[in-house]
């Protein structure tokens, strides 16, 4: 006799589950990613024999906060004119931009962007050394360019993206320090950020419960990052827009005194992230105005402590080399907003209108 | 028998009205600007003698939103690749960056600001052909460059600024326009242009009053343009920021759905700027999701008729020339974030805590 074969419902995590575990997950991605430090040098030799006179990096939400990550770590590490390029030059307008002394690099964690697929073909057709980083190595983006390299995150189940910005991050650092002739360093840094990520991530996921009950009603943010920080006050905002409904923006710290300053009050809280580099004492100056003006400061980074007047510190340990503080500082944000989300009740893992892969022009 | 002197208070005009003075001397400001035509064809040969790999914009607050439009005027232009550079790479970094072969472009009103003069000098040292574009040709900044064009806007009392970011949008067209060799065509469409914005104002303004009084408790808007149009976003956003304290954050229509949609409601409006040219598909699709995710939609921009649902309209003439489209889609913008500054008794001639002149870093 036999049991009659029971029809088991498909097992539904806890809402933001999977959010939360791919960001703990990201010490374990990143090691994944230097398995392919061979392909990182292939690559790195190509671009490098192009002798670019501009890398253009293009992507959408998470891989254009990444694009502007590369902007920092192509410019100190071979000194390399890196921008976040218009793709509506060149998709929409049919710009006649000089590609031929170009090196494209194109993020998209599904490599089914659109306009990112359509902007590598021309791009292509015009001469540039066209790479892909993609999470898909099968993927439309990945046929589309001439050389890819992966992100290696493994499969991201939250529509928010946490690990694969991540390795998006480690990807553009160690390429970066590839055509530098610098990848040994950069990766042993990279190996270094990883086990700093894993300790620091259990004493940050205490402190942003609590930060996170006193945060339920806000509905407005700002950001503030400056230099290599910017990009990660861009994903930090990100984050909390989609997975938490704040209307969160990313600002640099000269940015906020150029206006949004004036919109600031007590209800308008501002997260800063505060690293130990040169430009630090800007950051400084624009929390203590934000303060000045009444708003409640996170202060995050690795200069949390340096933020005066703060209501609440997340700090990141001092990063190895100064190029992946952003990789520990993006990831008390991240811890922020799941736990926020959590006390929101709304579901970081499927967010409202959002699907993983976005197909929209 | 002579009458006794009488010191008469100084007239103080009523809160705002500066800043609604200067938006409709915008015309006259531009056609101050085309006197100067003849300075900028003979920097316009400097800068193509130079063949730049690079064309390097820089500048802060509305200047920086200039910049973003420099980067479609002069890749659609002489289809140079230009990008809003990195201050801090150069200034805080100190990144070896090649300047051998780039132009800069450094915008700045008042020719103070300090960033943006450190920069100009560095990248002046390192052999860039510096150009600065400010309201003032006897600042620091116009010292620190080789080259200065005039913006010719005449003193902005208001600290919001206006017809200083709508003549650096034709101080810039006028260059991209003469290094391409089009100067008299961009110049015949500037002064059609000021014409159209003349005519466009009145009835704009009728619509705004209504507009604002409706917007009065809002603390939250995007600002949605695409192409040529985000650069427009970029400004009408910080001046809802600035002279309305609202929390509001420019957006391609493609960023939209990477993310922002998720925090829409019924609460967070959303404007569009839609422009007839070949973004606007990308526009309308973008509206439609906001408006299926409950959000109000104002519609503006020459194709502001083709937004389904919109609650509001504010049209703009269709511009003489594609690229001049901004310098008619910013009207409705600046009318609007006058109208409601004065709704809701706020002073959008001295928002709290701004100043004109920026020296914070």
């Amino acid at each position: 006799m036999t049991r009659p074969a029971r029809l088991e419902p498909p097992k539904t995590p806890e809402p933001g589950a999977n959010f939360l575990a791919e960001i703990r997950e990201q010490p374990e991605a990143l090691a994944r990613l230097l398995e392919y430090r061979a392909e990182f040098r292939a690559v790195a030799r190509a671009c490098a024999a192009r002798k670019p006179a501009a890398l253009r990096l293009v992507g959408h939400g998470s891989s254009d906060a990444a694009a502007a990550y590369g902007v920092y770590a192509f410019g100190l590490l071979p000194g390399w004119t890196a921008l976040r390029d218009s793709i509506s030059l060149t998709v929409y307008y049919g710009a006649r931009l000089d590609f031929s002394r170009s090196v494209v690099v194109a993020l998209s964690q599904s490599g089914r962007t659109p306009d990112v697929i359509s902007y590598v073909e021309r791009a292509r057709e015009r001469g540039a050394l066209t790479v892909a980083v993609t999470n898909e190595p099968e993927s439309e983006l990945a046929r589309a360019a001439e050389a890819t390299l992966p992100v290696a995150a493994g499969e991201e189940r939250s529509v928010a993206a946490s690990k694969t910005f991540f390795n998006q991050l480690g990807a553009l650092a160690l390429l970066a320090g590839a055509v530098a002739g610098r990848e040994p360093e950069v990766a042993d840094g990279l190996r270094r950020t990883a086990d700093l990520v894993s300790d620091s991530i259990p004493p940050l996921e205490q402190t942003v419960g609590r930060l996170a009950t006193n945060f339920a009603y806000v509905g407005r943010m700002y950001v503030i990052g400056r230099g290599i920080e910017f990009p990660t006050a861009r994903e930090i905002a990100l984050k909390l827009t989609e997975t938490c409904r704040v209307a969160a923006a990313p600002l640099t710290s000269t940015d906020l005194s150029h206006g949004p300053i004036a919109a600031l009050d007590a209800m308008f809280p501002v997260w800063t992230i505060a690293s130990r580099d040169e430009s630090l004492p800007a950051l400084i100056e624009a929390a203590a105005r934000a303060r000045e003006a009444g708003a409640t400061l996170v202060a995050s980074g690795s200069a949390a402590a340096e933020v005066e007047g703060a209501a609440w510190h997340l700090p990141a340990p001092e990063a190895p080399m100064p190029l992946l503080s952003p990789l520990l500082s993006v990831v008390p944000g991240q811890l922020f907003a799941a736990a926020l989300a959590h006390a929101k009740g709304l579901d970081s893992d499927r967010p409202e209108r959002l699907t993983k892969v976005t197909l929209a022009q």
